[in-house]
């Protein structure tokens, strides 16, 4: 038996190449924000976690420039040994003071955030409860947890019911964490977050949220889902990245300093992988002094993807409901879903394609997320093509 | 009980700060290689992973700056999705020639790329055989892989005797996998890849090697381990990263084409993680070009630590032995160590402390490491506050 044999068995990305609908790793080659050049042709994109479309903003990117000339292309370590620089630090306390947390700590990555926190915080003894949708850095988080002997417990998605009973079996004295995506990243649903509140605090459970898709757009000033429900206080860690509404790399924590502190001095993902870099670190703190200064992106956000669920659910699509940044179109079938792809991809439209196994069979999905910089007349287009290609195929 | 206990109760990091030693987290003002600013004044660099001193050099910085303005501050979304740019590409067929491989894959973070090449690549029914003293990347990788189901067996450390011994008790006809260091990342050793060799050829088994610290230190040209031994046939898989020679951040894996096409559409730390920034990949791609230009920053790098280990291990050291970037002074001794880093610091030296339980009892060291761009001047003021400092302490 050879160790690579699956490898060479796997041929399904090869088939579907050959079908000339492979949507997968498709290279940019300039990108403006709402609209990027793509195999030499400019695209709206309608996939992007971009929200407020800082990637491309003049101030953002001076200020990358900037830390560039300073402190060099890397750091060239850990934060915990040579890595960490004064902008670290800064972002840092920037970033607690916006999420009105007392400390926050930076990662390299946002994937990499879910296991720094969670493989350290929750061990032997102590009870790991995880949405069965959470994103896939927090199910490696808790992988590491579980061999590090915590007990992890799965609930149905966001089923408050499904909590309360699993939550019912556990010992009450026992710690517990409640883990749970503030905003889905696939169904752009927020967590129904009074309610698992009150189940956290019946049942002696720490509350931790991933707020990936959720600081930027949802929440007083984009503060995301504490402040969208005014549960700050009840939320004990909320984990975030940079990657989306900041416009760079990266991923952080907030909570208690002495949360902060213990996970400092003891998390893997943190002490042994390269800091953040400085260009990185300095768009990010750039992006949130815009969002600070700007809370109206915010709202321009949510309207843009409003008016294209709108459309879209009018026309007789299969729109999952929300008000979050993201807009998705069950259409129920892998092939289906390809070739609706192709055929948006080919007037120039680029959505992100979900099929099976990532999501269950007829859940299959064309998901489209939005930002602040797209205008009525890309959003319009992207509705009129819709329709035009839902027709044709008999999606609608 | 309160999940966060055991954050309360942790104030060793407290105590090693009141007594005015604690030596980590501490913020870099200004990088310009070997030479940085760190509260308020300049200080000698002898822990930085920056081993070409490429972070500073104006053709690496201008590549960055040219990233951001054409590609922004960042993808905002995964390599699968949205967020491949053809400077990714660029760099895939660059490192792959490079090493003489048919095919490579980047990651995000280095970190992630060891559970991005095994969690996917072993799992049930297949054994993964790894190094005791593996990085600590590399053993969440394994942990990963063993939640998959897979069968993870540890030798000792560079031990071939035992790596025969633990092979010969698995069956020969399944799928194994042994995964190395090439530069063992505390002592800088290096493993014994020709023995290594043999065992997996005579066991059916693949290898994989992390060359983190290999690339740019060791082999032809810096081609890393397999180059030194000249086993770069024998070599299966090879893993680094961007945050040392590469002056950035991120990292990569090399093999075969189906084997790399393979993770790329099953690694979850690849998929559902945020791809490296334009100006990183930028920067690492203008590294490697001046690596592949100037050879002999090898060479000086290797003479560099080889004059610090050599006025060491002259002055009555405990340096373990090498031939890498890496020069470890083992002082046996948590507090004597802090001591040690703090009058080293006081003197304008930044070296790495590494203490109980991150190395065992009695391994207590002050690991240095050092870069193509010190000049003789820092490493002779390195060796002689070294020698001053060790006479004081009866170290030496």
């Amino acid at each position: 038996m050879d160790l690579f044999q699956k490898c060479y068995d796997f041929t399904r990305a090869d088939e579907v190449k050959a079908l000339g609908v492979y949507p997968y790793f498709r290279p940019v080659q300039e990108n403006e924000g709402p609209v990027v050049m793509l195999e030499g042709r400019k695209v709206i994109m309608a996939g992007s976690n971009n929200y407020l479309g800082l990637t491309a903003h003049p101030k953002v990117i001076e200020a990358a420039r900037n830390a560039l000339n300073k402190y060099g292309t890397g750091c060239s370590g850990s934060r915990y040994l040579t890595g960490t620089i004064d902008l670290h630090v800064q972002l840092e306390e920037k970033i607690a003071k916006f999420l009105g947390k007392e400390a926050c700590l930076l990662f390299s990555t946002g994937f990499q955030t879910s296991q720094g926190v969670l493989a350290p915080l929750v061990g032997k003894g102590e009870y790991l409860i995880s949405d069965k949708d959470n994103h896939a850095s927090i199910v490696a988080g808790t992988l590491l947890s579980k061999v590090g002997q915590a007990e992890l417990v799965r609930y149905k998605h966001n089923d408050m019911k499904d909590l309360e009973r699993v939550l019912s079996k556990l010992p009450l004295d026992s710690p517990k964490l409640i883990v749970s995506d503030g905003v889905f990243s696939t169904g752009g649903e927020i967590v129904n977050l009074p309610r698992l509140n009150e189940l956290a605090k019946k049942n002696n459970a720490k509350i931790m949220l991933d707020d990936a898709h959720a600081i930027g757009v949802i929440g007083k000033g984009g503060r995301g889902t504490a402040s969208e429900f005014n549960l700050e206080e009840e939320v004990d860690l909320t984990i975030g990245t940079f990657s989306k509404t900041f416009a760079s790399l990266g991923g952080f924590v907030v909570g208690k300093a002495k949360v902060i502190d213990y996970i400092k001095h003891h998390s893997p993902a943190l002490i042994f992988s390269a800091s953040p870099t400085p260009s990185s670190v300095a768009a990010a703190t750039a992006a949130l002094e815009i969002l600070e200064e700007q809370p109206e992106l915010v709202t321009k956000l949510i309207q843009n993807a409003e008016r294209v669920r709108k459309g879209l659910t009018d026309a007789g699509f299969n729109v999952i409901p929300g008000r979050t940044a993201i807009v998705p179109v069950i259409v129920g079938d892998d092939q289906l879903a390809f070739t609706m792809w192709r055929m948006l991809y080919d007037y120039g439209i680029f959505t992100n394609v979900f099929i099976s196994p990532g999501v269950p069979q007829g859940r299959q999905m064309l998901r489209t997320s939005y930002m602040s910089t797209h205008e009525n007349s890309h959003l319009d287009f992207i509705i009129e093509k819709f329709i035009e290609v839902g027709k044709q195929l008999k999606v609608i």
